[in-house]
């Protein structure tokens, strides 16, 4: 016998406990954005140390400036791996209230829209009932083994729904506590119900306000249009050259450390069914606007883009005003694949702009954001292992996409912990998180308790 | 001895009688913008209609549905032209009062910065002060000879500083009244102090707003960026795309109807000493944006152009957000010259903006204005005639200057009316026309006068 199959009989006779313990943390309104609910974030950073004291963890909250993190870390057998697992405790705001069919701080299971059994309620799949699906598997191999199969530190956040303001302090301060040999970062979905999937590309982000000054004063354009320069006319000339006739970044030295995905990759990508009918139907639109003769998904998972995400200058009220603007600004952002340095890549853009300012114009930036795309390696051991869990649990294979956002926690441990992620979440893309009826598939916390039992079994044999 | 010398002989006799009437009509407060002052605008209106019945005119208030209209005739000789002058009695508010350094209702003769005489006060050189200068005119006219030189019609409205509302319908029910051989518009300006001029051009103008639809609603950037349409690089590329590298518009049969300037009245606006540099330095440039290898002069003057008035779309706080959002928006407008269609600009411009809309891209427009140019043609018999009594009187050529905006009265005028104006006014740059210390040189009044007394003279010989 292995010893996974006892820890898996232990899940499925422990999940009306498992689900009690869900109910209990997802009860508490842990909103973390919202001031008046500051002790209902620290009671569940109480509630999750006593939890998993209660495993053998020596666990306890940090204060930070904000909400406290939990923090606990359980021993394993000499030469085992080390594994950081992260979540976070706080959820959003329940806003609009009346918009609810249930109570959200009043967690139930139900028949959802799908006929399967959902878990409701705030948090459920953002991020409560995913932690505990980690959780509850370590509670479980513990039951069963009286240990856990390798070294194990958990964090728990308590201000991801708020910008994580203390975050990057904590993890600068507690570097040496933290560090692991790789990270589980459980705030994930699945391709669909049936289809585990492992995220292993994001997307970078640099992003950058571009500010063009000409005339010391708004102009009337009947006594000086012709001969004053116009700052949005010159803005217009910039955004336009940017693109080419195919779709392709034209600032030179863009395209850098940008790596061509495995045919392989491409073919499972293909496989998933999603076309541009199906990936820019609901939202209107039929045309991929990016490089041409490349799919949706690969131009939204591993290729870089320009976006231009505002823009502004002028008279922009109601009717009319014959002015020439004093200035005129654009929020121009590109997000990152691969080896692409985003130091390079916004000097090479600001040298883009600066070579179009006329010389009695000028333009100023002001930077944003800068995170290099995260790109795990397709054929990382521990990639393969949790894979072959996820199918083995799933009975699906699982899939290895990406994402064309960013996780800023997964950023974040490489920057200050130099450590990767496995980003493995089973929430659904119906799961209405940040919204009114929030649920978790029970299944999704039943399957994903097995799928992690799975997962450590597999890196740590 | 000829008609005019005595005239002009009683104006130099009567000035301070003219000054104690501008005073009697500067006093009045006459503000069209602020319901606050409707007596004091029927006020003045019912004094420009004694001291017109006092020359001898049939003159009469003309209800509207906001301030009345001053309507009056005096007929001339059998055979000579019918001429019809305009002014407006309304005036702008005086805020911020603290500003003036005297009280802008109570008017004064007094050494202004220049070391000249000036009138100060609100009304002085907009519009009243002008507008008198004729009055004064017609007077001496009427006092020496007991006649007029030819059949004169006069309009004073009382809403040109608050967008005119009552004109057009006026000048429509009223077209038979008032339609004369040409008009007289003293509402512009001289050169400088000792320069008279002639306005003899107008840029007219179409505006046009153009709403680009992309997707149905605003998109993550990280998740759809690279896949769905931009609605804001879809602008910027249409925007790009009117100018060509040499500053021209490239929209198909913009430059329908432009003619060339004649070589003659180029050579007289280069003589005027505006150069670049003094053109735009005081706004802080230094390079025309226009067409190559045209003054600042004849660019602003005597050519077309398509300006950016606004832009706007997606996010324009302060910060970042990366998203694509669904609509961007511009407010284009063409600033027209000699024959170009106001009509077909429209519908070219349309037509080059639908052919850069991806398909699955939508495009609204919302029409603005929509005025041709206006343009004496520089051998027109009266232009000649007004431009030597103007050089008579001042001792330096009179100028034929054009100007870069509109003077709405024109265009309706020629619209409703289809009656040519010759624009001639003794205001300067400097008389601070709408803000706080308004004056008119003293000179102004009293050299307009005469110069009036000539044009009538010169006019109807």
């Amino acid at each position: 016998m292995t010893a996974l199959a006892p820890v898996l009989d232990t899940l499925d006779k422990n999940l009306d406990q498992s689900l009690d313990r869900l109910f209990d943390l997802l009860r508490i309104k842990s909103i973390s954005t919202d001031p008046a609910f500051k002790a209902d974030c620290r009671q569940a950073a109480d509630w999750l140390v006593a939890d998993l004291k209660s495993i053998g963890f020596d666990a306890s909250t940090r204060d930070t400036p904000g909400h406290p993190m939990v923090v606990a870390h359980h021993e394993g057998p000499a030469g085992s791996p080390h594994l950081l697992f992260y979540g976070h405790y706080d959820v959003q705001p329940v806003d609009p209230l009346d918009l609810w069919e249930d109570d959200p701080f009043a967690p139930a299971v139900k028949t959802g829209e799908r006929g399967t059994k959902i878990i409701t309620g705030r948090g459920s799949s953002d991020d409560k009932g995913q932690l505990m699906t980690f959780v509850e598997a370590c509670r479980a191999w513990k039951a069963v083994h009286g240990s856990l199969p390798c070294r194990i530190s958990i964090l728990f956040e308590g201000e991801e729904e708020s910008g994580s303001p203390s975050l990057k302090p904590f993890l600068e301060s507690h570097a040496q506590e933290l560090k692991a040999d790789f990270a589980l970062v459980c705030d994930t979905s699945m391709w669909d119900a049936e289809t585990p999937a492992i995220c292993v590309g994001l997307r970078g982000l640099v992003g950058e306000e571009i500010v063009i000054h000409a005339a010391n004063r708004d102009l009337h354009s009947g006594e000086y249009g012709g001969a004053a320069a116009n700052p949005i006319r010159i803005l217009a000339k910039i955004l336009a050259d940017i693109h080419d006739e195919n779709g392709s970044v034209t600032i030179p030295g863009f395209y850098e450390g940008v790596e061509e995905t495995p045919s392989q990759v491409l073919k499972s990508w293909e496989a998933l069914g999603e076309t541009t009918e199906t990936f820019l139907g609901p939202i209107g639109l039929s045309i991929p606007s990016g490089e041409k003769g490349r799919s949706v998904l690969e131009l939204t998972w591993a290729r870089p883009t320009a976006e231009f995400n505002g823009i502004s200058g002028g008279y922009e009220g109601k009717g009319f005003k014959t002015v020439i603007a004093a200035q005129a600004s654009a929020k121009v952002s590109f997000r990152l694949v691969h080896k692409q340095d985003p130091v390079k890549i916004r000097e090479a853009f600001r040298e883009f702009v600066r070579s179009r300012i006329p010389a009695d114009c000028s333009v100023e930036f002001h930077p944003h954001g800068g995170s290099p795309a995260i790109q795990l390696s397709y054929d990382s051991p521990f990639l393969i292992k949790a894979k072959d869990a996820l199918t083995d649990e799933w009975g699906k294979p699982a899939l290895t996409l990406a994402m064309g956002g960013s996780i800023p926690i997964v950023g974040d441990f490489q920057n200050f912990l130099d450590m990767e992620s496995l980003m493995v979440g089973f929430g659904l893309p119906d799961d209405r998180i940040h919204s009114p009826n929030e649920k978790y598939e029970l299944s999704s916390f039943h399957k994903g308790q097995r799928s992690w039992a799975r997962i450590l079994d597999a890196l740590t044999k």
